[in-house]
């Protein structure tokens, strides 16, 4: 994959909104009613992860998931970093 | 639970090795063969967590899980902290 221009990341982050755009990566964090709804989402997130081949860093903080995607083999952001947060934002 | 003093809290870093002091914390990563494997060492840690009633933060990046561990409470590490540690080594 290769990195994403200005331009296409611009385009990117319009259809991601609840995702904030960090230090090369976008990040997003969900809020679940406790530890064991927070795993349970991350169960779902790490199958749909397991599906593109593409793994976000995840952050569980008792009922606070903190994703954190970026395509490490191209150094930044790619156009596959935002299909998995559109994937998991549909399910959320 | 009471802050552990320097003396308590020396005796109990003792006990667990593979813990790094951190910031009023105790931090151990565990590296497992894949997602998938790092995903059901997650598992495990998540049941101890709910047995103890004490949750670690867990940042899974791919094969690597990264435990970190506090008495938010008590504004620091307490013996809860070191028991949970305690047992989850047991299990690695």
């Amino acid at each position: 994959m290769d990195l994403l221009t200005e331009e296409a990341l611009a385009l990117e982050l319009a259809t991601v909104p609840d995702w904030a755009h960090v230090d090369g990566s976008i990040r997003r964090t969900v809020t679940r009613a406790d530890f064991r709804a927070a795993l349970l989402y991350v169960g779902v997130v790490a199958y749909l992860a397991e599906e593109a081949n593409h793994h976000p860093d995840i952050l569980i903080r008792w009922n606070k998931v903190t994703l954190t995607l970026s395509t490490h083999s191209a150094g930044g952001l790619t156009a596959t970093d935002f299909t998995l947060a559109r994937t998991i934002d549909a399910l959320t």
